[in-house]
């Protein structure tokens, strides 16, 4: 039995892509982030940090943070992280990248771009030449290589995907960042992915 | 041969502290962010994202983010990440959270309370409320807890402990959040990272 709680957020996307390539089977809660539902007692008792994803599978703790997910689908499945250190190294970094500064400054600059009641121009301006500098490396990066690992599709692919379909947050255009466009397509290909993207089933966050 | 690029920087000392814990040999090599030396070709070489942390280990191609390389360490010498799949989860859970929320969130408090020109209101009140957000998680958690993953001191520890170093940054003090002060006590007392957060000699932030 396994209950993975989400919603059409990029964090959450992560983990329905992940279990989709990983061919799992699971059944999957919508959590409305937008109704405030991960704040439920029910949604806290899992995550105490009240957010999604959770992974919740027999035998283990209820499991949160998105990254720490990916990571263990990988190692328990044998999948998209190689055992190879010097593989593996990199891989991890590229992860990193994805969930240390894609994933919080796109967050960040949708929240000036689009959510706050208030926008200063500096926040605006500050948080989107952020996600662009993260742009600038994953672009220079994928014109030479095909993935962000280097050779091989991996998690550090699956970390970013979602959040590179919400360029729009920082009022980017992959017309502009010509690599991550022919990246963005091909991974967008896969058909786990076309999966992942639609679970929870009619989740929306707009 | 292990060469470490680094500064006073808690991204760095999660790499010092962690080096020091493993009972490491390694060069420090001091990249002044003040001076800009990140920016430098030869740091560039070893890191397309011109930032610091860097490791560079023979057989390896450099690695770097600070989370890659303190799994890549913990993984390497065994020490700070279980192998446990209930315990291993539940350490990169807490060490996502001090990667992707308690570093990244800091620091953008930082900016808005202390480095940016113009300094709206509502910036520096946002991003201090998402860092009083996480507070609050690891508050509740180290009141039942004696470390962020369980019963043993971790990566976790390692990766959050520099940034609590850090409670000035986001305007907070460790007076309100007892737990965390116990805590941040009790892991500052180890002679690793009394070490580590030392490194390189004489790097100043301020």
């Amino acid at each position: 039995m396994r209950r993975f709680y989400g919603w059409a957020t990029p964090n959450s996307q992560r983990v329905s892509i992940m279990l989709e390539e990983c061919g799992l089977t699971y059944e999957a809660i919508g959590v409305n982030i937008r109704a405030r539902e991960q704040f439920a007692p029910a949604i806290v008792a899992l995550n105490p940090y009240g957010k999604i994803p959770i992974l919740v599978e027999d035998g283990l703790p209820p499991l949160f943070e998105s990254g720490a997910i990916l990571i263990h689908l990988a190692e328990t499945h044998g999948r998209f992280l190689p055992r190879d250190p010097a593989a593996r190294a990199q891989t991890l970094a590229w992860l990193m990248v994805a969930l240390t500064s894609l994933g919080p400054m796109t967050g960040q600059a949708h929240h000036w771009t689009d959510l706050a009641p208030e926008k200063p121009e500096a926040a605006r301006r500050h948080t989107v030449g952020l996600v662009e500098r993260v742009y600038r490396l994953l672009e220079g990066r994928l014109t030479y290589q095909p993935h962000l690992a280097g050779a091989d599709y991996s998690i550090a692919d699956i970390a970013a995907y979602p959040w590179i379909a919400r360029h729009a947050w920082a009022t980017l255009s992959l017309d502009d960042w010509p690599a991550i466009a022919r990246w963005f397509a091909q991974v967008g290909a896969r058909p786990a992915v076309l999966r992942g993207m639609q679970v929870p089933a009619g989740a929306r966050l707009d």
